[in-house]
């Protein structure tokens, strides 16, 4: 089934916001087996969101429209849908009430405008919004399906992962089961995996794909299976996933599709052990990380952000003697950095980081993108030591995700 | 003028990357006073390319392109730009050059792929890419541009910054001169913003634009002028940003469009003070956020962040009194954090924040969202309370940008 998204909206054309709606519900289309040919986003432009609405129905099966449905624009957007399917607007009293019930719990009159928002197509179905106020419009024209959801990320995540998406799998498992396993690899540059790989890959049962989804130092190495016998699908499933562990070993650190600072996380709760950071050159990336996932202060003790080198001594008791001799990008300074966090911030683990993110600060011995990283896992210490790249931005993130990763060795 | 973006990738329709170049491009095409009218994302596919190619070209004046023009893709969008613009593949002897002169200086052999590179259609104009392989090109036919670049943001930035934005500024300038200056603004809704400024705005000259660009709890307020004389447009415009700060007052934190943590930097780099931070509820996203700028290590010290309250004691010298009389999330808390990470960092100024990010902790008393920050700028110290929303990335976002703006109140 093809599937088209058309996003409305002028924010996104002057550049004002990234559009990553989109990326969002491509990456859960995808994941349901749907085959996404083609986004556009249009301005809140009448003639330009019909054009838009014609050329994707014309292509496409399943066209899945965001934005343009706010309560100052709503009447536009509706109105083009009632002239594409020949539909009026009629009041909707579950709609209102669901306004209703929204405003009561936040305490707030309703306006004029909002109360447009209960006029509806009558020839859509009308799926609940139950965390805004612009109902999701459901159509279906000659074996095509569009589908209008408001704009504001939490309110599309929300309708796609509670109503659409469950929708659309049912459509789709007509064609057959679909099933998914992520491996997180490490260690390994995309053509290096690709080529340890390829045995495995030409290998692979035909209604199987592997998919290599890189981002700063980690790989998710998603199988997708297709299939109409949901057994067999498993049982070859669960043997490619043995082989890969076959082939890759130690460098899966993870089989499960998480943000690595939850799978951090998750392993620090199961041992029920505490963590803190000590961070030179990620400046605090990498207690950001850890400190974004909702609960991390149930193992997360703290950090200290040791920039500058009598920081790194008077505070976590770095050898000022070692820092002279071999220089604050170190093996023996991360290990004291990684040593001495943990007895200042009380904890069982922790990782350290001290490298040269540039653009400058860069000698011959060590250039920009040599870092140092440490990790300690109760009594055990490794380090190791890294050669990234030349931007800063990423030399951050290689080595924000490597100090994540580096506890798996322990 | 009209401008449509065209990106070409199957990477960003399975959602395995957001499409950032092209609000990138947008912005830098939106500042100088293009208009983008449409964004249309395809795969690697001739007929969905040529599909939209012939689509932009027919409603639009100027189209831009980028991806499909890596070493192993190239053939399909030059041969499908050759067969659009009525062009054969010739060999450009100064492409081959350049991309001899990168793999000399990246010390590896040129591969037959690579070589593939030097071919391009005879009735493009060759814009010489300085910092990858693959050369951009620019078409005219029938009074209308595309261009083709690239899709690696580092050579589609090089090239839009080097090359293809100056050529359209002066194709631009044809229709007059354009001005921009931008306020960067704090403690304003936009709704609120709008509704203060209203007065201002219709009272603008008709050759002024108002653009509201906000983002977490910052609004970069954009004038634009437009017009054919421009001593007078100068002279308006420095009219219009005096009256601005007439109205806003000390809301207006900065007249440069710069991100948060290099105004911050720059500011202490003047006055020749060094900083820190200590962070609880902001997880270290203040100093990842100081780090990110390049040479930050030339006046950040370093920074704490006291997670759990026995670090704020022990490491930061928090009164243990205090944490248990007012809780973590209290004004005295905050102050003593900022004062003790000066103290502890060897630093004349530093941020400090203590909140409830949530989506748990929450009490009636102080609710997720409440968050205390404070400023210490030498001497002065200044605090302040917040009420931001539910959401636990909002939160940390917002309080990171307060604690880089409250020192602006010192």
């Amino acid at each position: 089934m093809k599937i088209e998204i058309i996003t409305i909206g002028d924010e996104i054309l002057i550049g004002q916001i990234v559009d990553t709606n989109s990326a969002w519900m491509a990456q859960e289309l995808n994941r349901i087996g749907g085959d996404i040919i083609r986004i556009t986003t249009v301005g809140d432009v009448v003639s330009d969101v019909r054009s838009a609405i014609d050329a994707a129905m014309s292509r496409s099966d399943i066209v899945l429209m965001t934005g343009g449905l706010g309560p100052t624009k709503d009447d536009m957007t509706k109105n083009i849908l009632c002239d594409y399917f020949d539909s009026r607007l009629i009041f909707d009293k579950d709609v209102k009430q669901n306004i209703d019930d929204l405003f009561a719990k936040r305490g707030i009159a309703m306006n004029i405008l909002t109360e447009n928002q209960a006029l509806v197509p009558d020839k859509s179905r009308v799926i609940m919004n139950r965390v805004g106020t612009a109902p999701c419009l459901w159509f279906e024209k000659e074996g095509k399906i569009l589908v209008a959801m408001p704009g504001v990320p939490l309110e599309m995540k929300w309708l796609m992962s509670q109503e659409i998406i469950p929708r659309l799998e049912n459509l789709f498992r007509e064609n057959g089961t679909i099933l998914h396993h992520t491996c997180q690899v490490c260690d390994y540059s995309e053509s290096a995996l690709a080529e340890k790989l390829s045995a495995f890959e030409t290998a692979m049962p035909a209604s199987f794909k592997l998919a290599y989804l890189p981002k700063a130092g980690v790989i998710r190495l998603r199988l997708t299976g297709k299939g109409l016998e949901a057994t067999l699908l498993e049982q070859q499933m669960k043997a490619l996933i043995q082989e890969l562990h076959h082939i890759l070993g130690g460098a899966i650190f993870s089989d499960e599709d998480l943000p690595l600072a939850q799978i951090v996380g998750k392993r620090l709760s199961a041992d029920n052990l505490s963590f803190s950071t000590a961070e030179s050159c990620t400046g605090g990336a990498i207690a950001s990380m850890i400190t974004e996932i909702p609960g991390s202060s149930a193992y997360f003790n703290g950090g200290v952000v040791s920039y500058s080198n009598s920081v790194k001594s008077s505070v976590l008791g770095v050898s000022t003697q070692d820092l002279t001799d071999f220089g604050a990008v170190s093996e023996p300074v991360v290990r004291q950095m990684a040593i001495g966090v943990s007895r200042v911030c009380g904890s069982d683990c922790s990782v350290a980081t001290s490298g040269i993110a540039g653009p400058d600060g860069g000698t011959a011995d060590k250039p920009v993108g040599t870092v140092w990283i440490a990790a300690k896992y109760k009594e055990q210490v490794v380090t190791r030591l890294y050669h990234f790249g030349k931007s800063r931005e990423f030399n951050i993130q290689r080595a924000s995700n490597a100090g994540g990763i580096l506890p798996h060795y322990l």
